[in-house]
């Protein structure tokens, strides 16, 4: 067996999540598929993060094993070829080939950036050192009809410095319960934040963080939780408060899955 | 009569381009629509630029008169809250109330970014100074599933230093007949153009015009012609001859709408 290492771009809109579902589209399925459609080999397709529904990836990393050597030129071209009549495919039957409505529907919504060999000891998920994760505000009166399901619009100014001064006390070693679903799986809630980047570009407020791994939820529900900060609902010591009593109760919304982006993984 | 000043930005895909028409969905005739349903009085509103179908807009200018002084906050969430309804009653049709489907397609594609009462003599289209687009190219290999509708993919390499000599003899006053779609209306083929930029950003090459006036396909014939010197089909000269030669025949394709942005108006 060949294990094979893919970098992997998405739109999460149509799906439900990574994760395999049994009656539910997810990027885990439509990729096995496209394999199997190039390929006529079932194969288990394993990723770094498991994102959620309605969360895109700039970076995914994920892997496979095939029997075989494959060129990975035409792993990249059969497989997406394959992503993409499956989607086309998708498209028609949902708009029952009312032109107007498919121009509205991603060509391709999952693609292979790249493919490489890798040693058979190589883990996309277990492998991995850091992952970072990207969430994009947009932060002015109106909504973007040109950003529709890839930010989180919200319209109160919010006020950037108290936001950054209050997520400082994120990073290192901390019990993060206060930003954890009830579904989360994790053993333990104690998570490493390596980094965290707040900035202003354009109208939009992007909120970046790094750790090896998270909580579920956990990144959506920081942001959550800084917009109160940003808007004045809640102060920067209340936000630390949070963070120190371990309790979701004490924390904000989870924000929109659209405005997340899995960005990369270090291994 | 009091005149108004508007600001918009919109997402083009859904629409056959600014002009009013009887039979097909239109900008303008969506705005005008929204207004009547605001203040019930019918109006006509001109724009800075009448862009094609499936060209979007960052800013946009417009103008109207309405009876009365109306205040222009109000102006804006009115009229946007008209156009969202309208948005959002044209996708329940188009979908069938699919829930799925639905997440797709934008909750507002069109909106009032400002709104500003101006001085009768003011006219979006004849008082215009200067008026700049923007052209997106993804040039990558693969297609980029959360750019859809928003660039021209080409994935060839493109040589952005030759096309940057080849784009420089079109700054100043010239002849654009070799750019210029047979449709157009335009009195002469003469334009002057003012600035033209040309560069890299992350994975995209951004084309930048900025003229008086343009004529019809002008800045999409130029990039379509651009594109040929980029992948090397043409040369540095033959570009300049294709300038000079006031032939359409002898240029590139018209690119895509959907790569194109009106992007800004001088007055």
């Amino acid at each position: 067996m060949t294990r094979y290492k893919i970098n992997l771009e998405y739109d999460g809109t149509s799906y439900n999540g990574w994760q395999k579902q049994k009656d539910a589209p997810t990027i885990q399925n439509a990729i096995e598929e496209a394999i199997k459609n190039f390929c006529q080999q079932e194969t288990t397709v394993l990723s770094a993060g498991r994102t959620d529904a309605g969360v895109h990836a700039l970076n995914q990393v994920a892997h496979f094993d095939l029997n075989g050597d494959f060129d990975t030129r035409k792993i990249i071209m059969g497989v997406n070829n394959h992503l993409r009549e499956a989607c086309l495919k998708k498209n028609r039957e949902f708009c029952n080939s009312n032109l107007r409505l498919l121009l509205h529907f991603p060509i391709q919504d999952i693609i292979i950036l790249d493919c490489q060999i890798v040693d058979n000891k190589f883990h996309s998920r277990f492998s991995a050192k850091k992952r970072s994760y990207k969430y994009r505000i947009l932060n002015r009166n109106t909504s973007n009809p040109l950003e529709h399901n890839r930010v989180w619009h919200i319209y109160e100014k919010l006020d950037l410095d108290k936001m950054q001064k209050a997520a400082e006390c994120l990073i290192g070693k901390h019990d993060f319960s206060s930003f954890r679903d009830s579904d989360c799986q994790a053993s333990s809630p104690i998570k490493t934040v390596d980094e965290i980047k707040l900035y202003r570009k354009e109208q939009e407020i992007i909120f970046e963080i790094t750790a090896k791994s998270f909580l579920h939820h956990m990144a959506r529900n920081i942001v959550g939780t800084l917009k109160k900060v940003g808007n004045g609902t809640i102060s920067v010591n209340e936000f630390k408060e949070i963070l120190n009593a371990k309790d979701r109760r004490k924390a904000g919304i989870t924000a929109p899955a659209c405005g997340l982006y899995f960005v990369n993984v270090e291994y």
